[in-house]
């Protein structure tokens, strides 16, 4: 195998594609977020990365076949049927000739289960997934993650960071609901969402970093309904979070435990209970 | 040296040979069970593989004589009298044109006392196990593993589960005696084992992982037999488990050792009590 | 993106500049040095330097643009208005032709936030400095750094110590208050500082490194003014401390706080009392 | 700077010499040997090796001058005046033709204060150590090191332990007071001394190392004198353990004020004990 291999599963024609990216992170924030576009709407997977970068293993499936750990690229084409309403994006150009104004959204959403294990290994899986989007003619990427508070978030407070490649897209995201606070995220964005910016903006991408706070301690759901609502109004889509809401009331319930063991009885959780540790 | 290095040591025609990896893991258990292989049944060491991805290191043969980290292959030719029976190996091709039927089988069993030591490595060096492989005409595969269970096991309770590269493989695993249990191995398979898989089924190769439950605290000959017990199955080949039941019995004394140890005293255990820790 | 990418943002004329290096370490002693030129004095950002080895992430400006990890050289231009004067620098060859008398003394100054990550990533990430330090035609060097005592230093301690390429270079250097002490720093000079000495003397530049004592467990302003005070000295320039004078304060009172907190209450220091912490 | 860089410092014609390899290790045994071997003999340094798998630092001299981190090769030449016998070296076919009677021996020692910092890094460097041996000639090589015995050794107890690269050498070894235990050394050699042989072997060298045993808490003089010792007798020289012994002497004391403060009070040992600590 090279050092990285990309596989053309399919090769649909996109338009205008906006690269969703959501590989795994602090509460899992991004990848939950990411796999439930995936559940919702119909997708079509075009791309799959290998790397030695990633962790040198299989994961099982249900059926007992093994798969090698890979990162993968799923096309979405989002009609008003999903919701999809033209949503301005902010960009002129697209206003002026009309184009941003069709009732249809193309997303190329980038998942997987692990990132790259070394330092120059995340420079070089992440050029490789910019190699991608471009040649789906990406050039507007939201990179999904989450930043710790350290502490559990009351039901109100779930709010959504954002960091951006240019300072003229903040108008629109601030719209959307996203805080851009002096100094946070303290120490930057580590790891292929910060490089989906960095690397997305010497290549021309206009990228933006969406995080949802989260204890840290758990993945969580909420915090990634909230960056899907953000997603959702730049976007234009209409999802149903129903799914979503069942396992936030199931991770409720488990944080109510953990609470309860932490105050009383210092019994393990069960294996249900961790089901939600990230 | 260069990065990887293969020395060719012999070159006999093998007929149609299936690859059987043992590299030391959990419990050592593919490790014990591929050389017992190599004790049991005539052997002929064919390649070692050096690479600057093993330890750095020698390692000193009883005579006192430096050896340097390798990989080494032996070819296996099991005939009516090590009790081959052309067992069915589920491949309908073969038993069309008669071949599957002829009562020999060959291996190519793979042993060494290191696996890679870094992330890339570990996909290098099974790249090149993989292309000595092939060079032999291999198409099939045996990853011999453990899977640690936390807990001493019970000696009934021997259970291997498994893993595949093509669903299609299940049945006969199963009637061997396989478990496919859904979830587990959580995490997958790591290192070696695991990218036989992976990367075998990249180069169309048909692979089994074969994971004897261990307690993941001591090398296991109980478990290795078990794995054997199914390979013996699939490829068809009696042995004589004596030498492993000898050392079974050993490992218990030493369990028994430790558990009175660990309810009393706490005293070290000797030398030789610890020999068969992995 | 390449393993290392400089971007070339501007090309001026420089006139036997100077290399003075300040990325963090120690009491992040250099980097503040080198920071405070930048303040100080007029400066032009020349070049940027990207690499796969330094840490894989981006940095988040006041305005909540991303800015992927990088080094900064900026020239400066010093003139008699800031002081220079033509301060012997112990070249006679300089002496000879008279250029060593010009009133003006031209910087060029490296910064950043993080070195390599990796053991060979520090040859490779100096070895690009030294590039672009040589086509720049510098031929001297400064690296700025701190060396750890261990225990918090009083006022009139502020020693700086010294390491050179070359021996001839240290009566200058003492003239300027820099000691040279047998067996200090101990273990040698580690990291882009020890390199810009070590690689840099093998393309015949002349380099000295100059380590503010420092206790090692505060970013130390007055640490940096010892080291400048040094600088000042060898280069001929004259700078306002005031904007370093009031951080010295700040840090001051940190110690006092937190001196008073291990005394008695064992209460956590606030984001404000941490923002010295290195 | 490329990966690996040699500097050809002089080119003395040597006669079929012998690489004495002394780089840090258990007890630094073997770097006190070959260091002795270079203050009581007359040397010449010949190469020096730099490479980007050194740790990356300087070390500075008791002129404050930096040096970059490398290994050094010195050119030995010892003749009647230094004890050479001509001793014999096993090998019969220098006797036959007269060679191994010359009453001189050349030595190519070599040096230095770090070994490789990666795991390839030793393959690398250790094969640019033995293309510099091959280039001056050298057919046989001495490997020298300590094993940790974790506890104190009594005087009379200074064992030499050996492993070879081929079973033919040992008979010579025996005679000059090395042992060849099975099992030992447990987990065979690490690092260049182990490379030495494993990598030496594959280039058709004649190489063994010889072990001194040693606690492993202390740079042992006692241990490298008895690794010098079966060196004096295998080589043929003479050579003055005076300023052996003194720092022998010097240890000793260490060890009784370590012994004492371990039984009494837990005060911590002065710079001056700890000199010897490796």
């Amino acid at each position: 195998m090279e050092s990285i291999e990309i596989d053309e599963i399919a090769d649909p024609e996109l338009d205008e594609p906006v690269l969703v990216e959501g590989l795994p992170g602090v509460g899992h924030v991004g990848k939950l977020a990411a796999e439930y576009l995936l559940e919702e709407f119909e997708s079509e997977l075009v791309r799959r990365v290998y790397a030695d970068e990633f962790p040198p293993q299989v994961s099982i499936d249900d059926e007992g076949v093994a798969e090698l750990t890979c990162a993968e690229f799923h096309a979405v084409h989002l009609t008003a049927e999903d919701g999809a309403d033209g949503a301005d994006d902010g960009d002129d150009e697209d206003e002026a000739d009309g184009e941003g104004d069709t009732e249809s959204q193309d997303l190329l959403v980038l998942t997987g289960d692990h990132q790259a294990q070394s330092n120059a290994g995340h420079y070089h899986v992440t050029d490789a997934f910019l190699d991608v989007a471009e040649s789906f003619g990406v050039e507007r990427a939201f990179a999904l993650g989450g930043v710790p508070t350290g502490e559990l978030i009351e039901d109100e407070e779930y709010t959504v960071l954002g960091a951006v490649t240019d300072a003229a897209m903040k108008e629109e995201l601030e719209a959307a609901g996203v805080e851009f606070r002096e100094d946070e995220p303290a120490g930057g964005i580590v790891g292929v969402s910060g490089l989906v910016l960095g690397l997305g903006e010497r290549r021309g991408l206009k990228a933006a970093c969406l995080m949802g706070e989260t204890s840290g301690y758990l993945v969580d759901p909420k915090s990634a309904r909230a960056v899907l609502e953000v997603l959702q109004e730049r976007l234009g889509f209409e999802v149903d979070y129903e799914s979503l809401e069942e396992r936030a009331e199931e991770m409720e319930e488990v944080v109510s435990k953990i609470q309860e063991m932490q105050g009383g009885d210092e019994g393990m959780p069960t294996g249900d209970d961790l089901r939600y540790i990230g």
